[in-house]
């Protein structure tokens, strides 16, 4: 069963190698799209090559429509988008994959029925494809080396319409930090002034004030954690116990 | 020649297949990046297979740099960034490759030289390397199905170092910092880790590897100075000065 998500199909459009399309299906898949769609595979369909490479993600090939050309994959479709490397003769509307996926979510929030074309492994989609899609997507890649291969260009694809549409989880701080409070830190800091001080540490005398506070900035701007702080009261104490053995 | 244009390198931690280092390689290149680091790769350098691989990115190849061990290729670094897949038990900040790579460029352009962590193929980096870093960068996948390879994770991080670096904006983090490098860490890590071991500290055995990563990865994690450096290591040889008295 697809996912209940509403979401684009992706659209193999004369995909030749089957470990391509199974690389294809993993990389939607990480991504949490399973709406997969192929037209004419060279090889034949099913594919074993393409159902080994996808191993986990295999769901999605026995889930795939297949259709004998690109017209009979969009006919429920209200709106398409194809991706090409390079620019083509056609005028129409050129997207990145972050402003295509972007307007993708808004579409289908809205209702609509979206598809994203990828065209062949070798030459990529024919014009004869991308004149039956209303907006182009391009990935932004080193015009010395435009080499992604089609799982490639399915994978940044794939990982915009994450990004976009709002499924992303965000990490923020590492909220799992068992964060010292101020108390703690204090008390660290007293405790290192303390042992350094009998030490002979803060020598010069002149000095001595600047440099205490320079270590306790630095227990400050280290944002430390309770165990951290236990450690660094551990190291002290151990110094001490040496001294004395 | 590398290109002039100023840019994290990418630090490969052991990879395993010579097919994936030149995967690797070619994704960097689609998206501008040419400054690779290969850490104790398992089959040996040069590899072969990578530069078959690799194809039209194998100049990336020819002029990576070769390490025996993370320490020595992050000993000119002043910021390293780590990917993992999974959350670990080290505390640090999390961060999307958006925002992690936004933040790089910034670095970048205030000055600071960046490193960007890849672990090999199987296991993905060791808590061991990730105490190294500063920051961690996870992709954020499907959780039914997180399954990015080497070369996808090192695509989605270097197109993201291209969507994210065309912007300069304003540096947050204090740009006056006049940050240690990667050796002096380590120097620092190795003084404490030396005084410590005479002192007794790493007790119980069993618990030493442990403790030893816990130290490690709060030297890497709270962004030390140079000044602060020099502190830590006054602090230490004070107390060793101390017991000798």
């Amino acid at each position: 069963m697809p996912t209940a998500t509403p979401q684009p199909a992706f659209v193999l459009v004369r995909p030749q190698m089957g470990e391509n399309i199974g690389a294809a299906a993993r990389a939607m898949w990480n991504f949490g799209l399973d709406r997969m769609r192929v037209v004419a595979p060279r090889d034949g369909w099913p594919s074993e090559r393409a159902v080994a490479m996808a191993s986990g993600a295999g769901r999605l090939l026995d889930e795939a429509g297949l259709y004998d050309d690109l017209a009979g994959a969009l006919s429920d479709c209200t709106f398409v988008y194809a991706t090409t490397a390079r620019p083509r003769e056609l005028t129409k509307p050129v997207l990145s994959p972050e402003h295509g996926m972007a307007e993708a979510a808004k579409r289908i929030a809205a209702g609509e029925k979206v598809a994203v074309l990828f065209g062949p492994e070798r030459a990529g989609l024919e014009n004869d494809d991308i004149a039956r899609a209303n907006t182009i997507i391009s990935v932004p890649v080193n015009p010395a080396f435009p080499s992604l291969n089609l799982g490639q260009c399915v994978l940044l694809t794939a990982y915009e319409w994450m990004r976009n549409s709002g499924t992303v989880v965000h990490f923020e701080d590492d909220p799992r930090g068992d964060w010292a409070t101020g108390r703690e830190i204090e008390a660290l800091a007293a405790h290192y002034e303390e042992r350094l001080e009998a030490a002979g540490f803060f020598f010069p005398e002149d000095k001595a004030a600047g440099m205490k506070v320079n270590l306790r900035n630095l227990w400050s701007r280290m944002r430390l954690t309770r165990a951290d702080v236990q450690m660094l009261h551990g190291i002290m104490r151990q110094m001490v116990r040496w001294k004395s053995r």
